[in-house]
């Protein structure tokens, strides 16, 4: 048969390690290895979910904003539509910090922790006492700065292992918004493996 | 009094939160926030020390290779400290790797798999079919591969939170090869605040 009846069927690009067909991202490596996958759940629900002076929202919109830095498209795609779902009304500055951080309308203060998370994604040692100073005449508390500084970091893990492994990264931007509803309504909770 | 009395006294770098006095690197951090503290050292027991293809030792050196990368000198000299112990008679290897690791003493298998972390360090789409195909040939297994993936990707994560917050970093040796004891033989336990 012809290899020109196939022109239109892209080839498909496999994940670096046998993880199940069509599952996206994490989610394929949570069911590869659910003992790891338990701990990294578990981190993810405490630091965006769990008490913090930082809303729910704007623990995604960090998580989008360092996923974008590091182009890692299922990351950056997943957090930024749990984001906008978190921000309701004001949905609109998700996108705004992504294409331009420095000239959205979020405030000073979100601002000077974007900026430190920015600094994180490029190396720890990268965030300057002029950073955290700037940050705290924003009114910026240590616990602000310290979740900021987490989240960073832990994003730059995550975008490391889904892309380290060329997990499964869906295309079709509606998956992604089904995708941050649930992460808005249900929080993080481990996919469990078929009995 | 003269401030020449004090010349010889360094100035103190303080970290950029309120963490306790003199504990050094993730350990302040998990008594600043135990709620996170929990989750990353459950990741870091089952990563480093749960059931792996990969051997302890291995797994400390890939952690203290990808430090080494990151500039981050608490989690490189405490996991060097602890590879050592691990590695026992071939302790070696950890600093001739840490050193030039293309023409170190260790495996070709463990060579190809240090390179993987080495690109994941760098970004996760920087691990190309190429390397993979590598580590295959010197009989590396999706778990390995995995392993080494999800190692250098969450230490990406802990150097940029102890880095990311100017935590403090001790410079005597004698320090890190007592933690390397500690982790070698105890695993990562969640310090515990003062009742």
């Amino acid at each position: 048969m012809s290899q020109r009846l196939f022109k239109n069927i892209k080839p498909k690009k496999m994940a670096h390690i046998n993880v199940e067909e069509g599952v996206p991202g994490i989610r394929s490596l949570a069911l590869f290895r659910p003992e790891t996958g338990k701990s990294l759940y578990a981190l993810a629900q405490v630091l965006l979910r769990g008490e913090s002076p930082l809303s729910e929202a704007e623990r995604e919109l960090i998580a989008a904003y360092v996923s974008g830095r590091n182009n890692c498209r299922f990351c950056m795609s997943s957090h930024a539509a749990a984001a906008r779902c978190l921000y309701g009304e004001d949905s609109n500055v998700v996108d705004e910090v992504l294409n331009d951080m420095d000239h959205s309308s979020t405030s000073a203060k979100m601002k000077s922790l974007l900026r430190i998370a920015g600094q994180v994604q490029i190396l720890g040692k990268e965030v300057t006492d002029a950073d955290i100073l700037n940050a705290r005449s924003y009114g910026a508390t240590d616990r602000e700065i310290h979740d900021t500084v987490l989240i960073a970091a832990t994003f730059s893990m995550f975008n490391r292992y889904v892309d380290g492994l060329a997990t499964f990264t869906p295309t079709d931007e509606s998956e992604y918004k089904a995708m941050g509803e649930r992460l808005a309504e249900k929080g993080y909770v481990q996919p469990k493996t078929q009995a």
